[in-house]
């Protein structure tokens, strides 16, 4: 049965007409996708009209925006009808199976735990990113930004987030967990990566390789890299940084577009129950169409249950 | 009158071929520069004998060495002898202006603060290093990896350090100081940088322009980027990394070469009693070379009395 994901008409600068330019080349695409569209029904209503795949286009009419200024917290109480409000709540209710949206990123990652919950209760939800290796398949980098404080106990958490994207998303069978750090040795760095490191050792729920200096991340060392969302921050947006300053001094290679945000396919949110994707905000068609499907894996490999079992059983 | 540079013989890796090789060089090329080396006379007697500028070096036997496992504290003590100790203690008594190593760099940094102390009793010192710019003249950031964790108010004595480095030494008249930040807006950040954006703007001591996300680290906003030793080494050490990469990948250009560690001249430390310049461990004759000239410029300016002032007035 194909799967229903949820769009979010209103995410992002170039909203809507991106994201209908992007949900159009998901549907041409892939036969096996349905889309639960939130946003002004009129504006997708000529879509169902004109194209073969009216069916597999479901509208749910949320008028409400909520802006790149608006408060995450507060959006969530003053913009019920918002399409991420309304599309998270669509998520809650299981009828969609995933949601996708380029919206404000503190927003849709404040209501996802506010709506969907954290898997557990002492569990705090992260953002995560795909790291690209020039001669090796992606790593995984977590927190990428919604935590930029944490405790060593949190950064633990997160490599099992981590561990279990890799296992049931990119089947990886025993992933590799490295703690980011400015040493190799475990007495390297600060207060909080030293404690991380001899809690990460006594932690038997994943395994643990050790600490990674940064250019460790573009080698095939580990698979899950942790961090606080301080750092990951950090580190994803210098990244982009350096990859953007190259190229204008005239750098093609394929290498550098993997950085690219189209093709990165959106940040997934780990750790809520449900399968959510924040897009970049000035996601064009191409990087809708990747959010979409990255969205639609997680939810096929019904991430967040394995996750929820995974601190369980732990 | 020339000045009188410090070289530890022993520091860095290929040492101390490439120390001497680098001495060399700037003797042949700088006729305003004496060097008093440190480390075992036997090596550097051949110099002396054969070139026309012994009269330029002045040798120093001090035949330890403090090698890169050695802890930064206890070496301090127990190798007195040891070409880094003699030639702290050398400065310490006003008989060279300045002291390059590529040695160690804890020892370095940890025995400048015990043989020299701090400026002022309550200033931490930290280490620097210049930000090569596409466009732009470099801007420096610290601390880069002296003092993992810090208080708000140890970034604000590091945003003073790094104003008088650019007014002293790079002749900046009013240099703009950032806090490097995972967002813009004051309230972003972890409690460390938002504490300190609020101390920033009370501090009179200094120029604040607000927070920098990493991509305006290369781009002429701000002079002075403050940030925690830990971020700064994250900093520094992942753009090596993807400049390394995308030089492998085969792009050739004068700005990548500007990150090179030959060309940046090593990273001085600052708000100690003294001109301290710190070499990369893997330092060849040409990094060796700009190390001593780094070192050199910033003795003449009298940069470390003139940060004392600088906090003696505030």
């Amino acid at each position: 049965m194909a799967l229903n994901i949820g769009l979010d008409l209103f995410g992002g600068d170039y909203a809507p007409l991106c994201n209908l330019e992007g949900l159009k080349l998901v549907l041409e695409r892939q036969p096996d996708i349905k889309v639960t569209v939130f946003g002004d029904e009129a504006l997708v209503r000529p879509l169902t009209k004109e194209h073969p795949y009216k069916e597999r286009i479901h509208i749910v009419h949320a008028p409400d925006k909520i802006d790149m200024g608006d408060s995450p917290m507060r959006s969530v109480i003053s913009k019920p009808n918002s399409s991420i409000i309304q599309g998270l709540n669509y998520l809650k209710r299981g009828l969609i199976d995933g949601f996708a949206s380029a919206g404000n990123t503190g927003a849709i990652f404040g209501a996802s735990v506010i709506i969907l919950g954290a898997v557990l209760e002492n569990v705090r939800p992260c953002l995560m990113t795909h790291v690209p290796r020039p001669h090796d398949p992606d790593a995984i980098i977590l927190d990428i930004g919604a935590n930029a404080d944490v405790k060593p106990e949190t950064l633990a958490d997160f490599a099992l987030l981590g561990d279990a994207y890799c296992r049931h998303v990119l089947n990886i069978e025993q992933p590799r967990v490295a703690l980011v750090n400015i040493g190799e040795e475990p007495e390297k760095g600060n207060e909080l990566t030293k404690a991380a490191y001899r809690l990460f050792q006594q932690d038997g729920r994943f395994r643990f390789v050790g600490n990674a200096e940064p250019d460790k991340l573009f080698r095939d060392l580990a698979d899950v890299y942790v961090c606080s969302g301080f750092a990951g921050n950090l580190i994803l947006k210098l990244s982009e940084a350096l990859v953007e300053i190259v190229k204008r001094l005239g750098f093609k290679h394929p290498y550098l577009d993997r950085f690219n945000y189209e093709n990165l396919g959106g940040s997934p949110v780990l750790g809520v129950n449900g399968a959510v994707v924040i897009g970049h905000g000035i996601s064009n068609a191409s990087a809708i169409a990747n959010m979409l499907l990255r969205c639609r894996e997680i939810a096929s490999s019904a991430l967040h249950k394995k996750i929820k079992q995974a601190f369980q059983q732990a």
